[in-house]
């Protein structure tokens, strides 16, 4: 028998309407639906319903670092804290941190991360289980593991293996960790399993003066075509550190760009150039980056830092206006990763969240986007939906406590170690 | 008879306590208390306290316009949108606005606030009754209002005539809606009542130009100096256009300058030279503005704006750590205000909020104030004091129900108007 469940009389697109979820997709949305026999029928007055969010580059298991070491330069903060505790961590940990990370993504009205870490078997378990979905990687950095080939063998063994709600992904982690060659092979398993190639790119200062000197001039954009690897399933984190052409390139490589503006600020990376790409019509995800650099996994904040910082930094208040921002935090990240949902309409996955209009931020309601990306915060979101299934109710997630502490004991383990 | 909270077991500095409070004041920080006869006991167990936060700068009311208009420029946002709607505002809808205004705050984790608005007495009777602090502003403002003796007679009358979580203070708007003379009989009442004298100062671009052009060469923080205006009883909102002169003779005359982070990114206002601030030593509190151009009056998001602006901008990621502009976020605005709260302290008022360190953004705990800084929001705020009483627990604010559909109410009756 199919699953239902009917919203009933839920502010959609400024209407209130009923809203029917069939199995994983949204069946019918009129103005008033007649719960089918055995549908889970819930009350949605005074809620609106949105897309949730698709954070299209973390690293989610990182909220074990979350507030370890702050306020320092990168290569202090990743030699003498990160890479440290980073290398006592174990399948166990990865697991532990990556369902405290689903748990804050789940509160805060996220349904897709895109993982960019180790022991992906470790993330996999936790995805599954919590209902949510994931671009999983397989990475690759050879300045760290010579695991190439099984690396490869894994994803040609496996990439088959989950839900439809996991997707591995072919993730090298950037072009000063990654040879030439190692790279290419990259992009060409991604073009046989047909998955998606994840990558840092153009971060920092230092990434684009290493790569100018060591590719005979090129900009770290202008090397990854020179390999031949730019190309539509191509999805690169950052992209502060470009130019003109190398944006131009990027628009017409059909390559999706991932602005992480909490981490970038908060590490003094650099400052997206985002007029630039949208003039261009570069596609334009958004990510929260890891814990450890943000130091949380809340889209809804990094939207509001998004366009704070983009208005500020180019001196033109009407840059990037809410609507703008939530699309790319939305539809353009479900996008990015060919998932067939990030608008709330029949015949698209059913993902979303209910918010409360209630909430004091929501009031007034001249404009529910603004509200969502200016003024609200995550105590507003009451449930939330993947897939057809409710992940959270009034709030609360099945299994919170356990998650909380089980993450505790694993740091405290680590810190024995 | 004395009344009495104790908190046991709550985590303070590091270590687990209880804490009690009598009356208005924090009496005894110890290991174990017993209970007074007749107190109120509060079990603490997983809670923190923390100071709350002092919101040096803001327009409480104008939470009616939250998302009323955004996306453009300062100007065509004031003359289309704000100043239209605003003058519908009456004293019903004041009250209305700023007790909606003190509900967010409450739920933010914010004990005061610094009110810079019209229909003072409106927003005095909200602040009475629901148990926070504010400076409330008599507002001057040549250019909308000839209202400078009837405002003058208001203070005199009225200074002595709240209860001690409120104090008038004298607020001219700028010096671009208030005249040389006015400005110095505000400067001269502020002494003679021993008030606080809060004015926008160098907020924009225009407002320096327009400055060095009719003041033969005087930037807006040198126009004040030369007029014997700048005092310590002085706090100066925005200070964004300001030479490193302008910030020496801030330092000199004792100024408290209010940051307002979301507003002047938003609003493409300019960076707030946080660099030279610091160096020189200036006194430094923080400030949401107005629900208009933030939008909200979060004070914890408004401290990660601060911060992160400031790393990306000056391109240093050790500049402001989390503990610099917690200080800012409570005790600055605090003591800026003449409030002897803003520290956890036996003998301070008893202002403090009770976090859930079960909140997944609080786990793990490496660093408290840097969980509460980078990466927590309101949902983990469990409990709220103002002066010996709790203003709310469990999240729960008393009537917030009424205070939001008054709010709504009253926004339809203004639209109609």
């Amino acid at each position: 028998m199919n699953q239902c469940i009917l919203l009933k009389s839920v502010l959609h697109q400024g209407k209130v309407v009923d809203i029917l979820i069939e199995n994983n997709r949204f069946k019918k949305i009129a103005e008033s639906i007649e719960p089918p026999l055995g549908a889970t029928v819930i009350s949605c007055k005074d809620k609106a319903i949105l897309p949730p969010f698709y954070n299209a580059h973390t690293h989610a298991a990182m909220t074990l670092f979350r507030g370890y070491a702050d306020d320092m330069p990168l290569m202090r903060w990743l030699s003498e804290y990160i890479w440290p505790l980073e290398g006592k961590l174990d399948a166990e940990a990865i697991e532990a941190g990556t369902r405290l990370a689903i748990l804050e993504m789940i509160k805060s009205g996220t349904v897709f991360f895109s993982d960019m870490y180790w022991f992906r078997e470790a993330s996999i378990k936790p995805v599954e289980e919590m209902g949510v979905r994931a671009a999983i990687g397989v990475t690759f950095a050879e300045v760290l593991a010579n695991d190439a080939a099984p690396n490869f063998k894994f994803l040609r063994d496996h990439y088959k293996d989950y839900s439809d709600r996991v997707q591995l992904a072919v993730m090298p982690h950037a072009i000063y960790t990654v040879g030439e060659k190692l790279l290419r092979e990259c992009a060409d398993i991604a073009e046989e399993l047909d998955l998606k190639f994840h990558i840092h790119l153009a971060e920092t200062e230092g990434e684009e003066t290493r790569s100018l000197t060591s590719t005979q001039g090129k900009s770290p954009v202008r090397y990854l075509e020179s390999l031949g690897v730019l190309s539509p399933r191509v999805i690169a984190a950052h992209a502060i550190h470009v130019s003109a052409e190398d944006i131009a390139l990027l628009r017409e490589k059909n390559v999706t760009v991932v602005h992480n503006p909490a981490s970038n600020m908060k590490l003094s990376s650099g400052i997206f150039p985002m007029p630039g790409m949208l003039r261009a019509g570069v596609k334009i995800a958004l990510g929260t980056d890891g814990a450890a650099s943000n130091n949380n996994l809340d889209m809804r904040e990094s939207m509001k830092f998004a366009t704070l910082l983009a208005k500020v930094a180019y001196q033109d208040p009407e840059l990037l206006p809410a609507a703008s921002i939530f699309d790319m935090a939305t539809v353009n990240g479900a996008q990015a990763y060919g998932i067939d949902a990030g608008v709330i309409a029949e015949g698209k996955l059913a993902d979303a969240i209910l918010l409360d209009l209630n909430n004091e931020r929501f009031v007034p309601n001249y404009n529910l986007i603004s509200n969502w990306v200016y003024s609200a915060d995550s105590r507003a979101i009451a449930t939330v939906i993947c897939n057809g299934k409710i992940l959270m109710q009034n709030g609360y997630v099945e299994g919170e406590e356990e998650i909380i502490a089980h993450a505790k004991e694993t740091v405290a383990r680590l810190l024995r170690l």
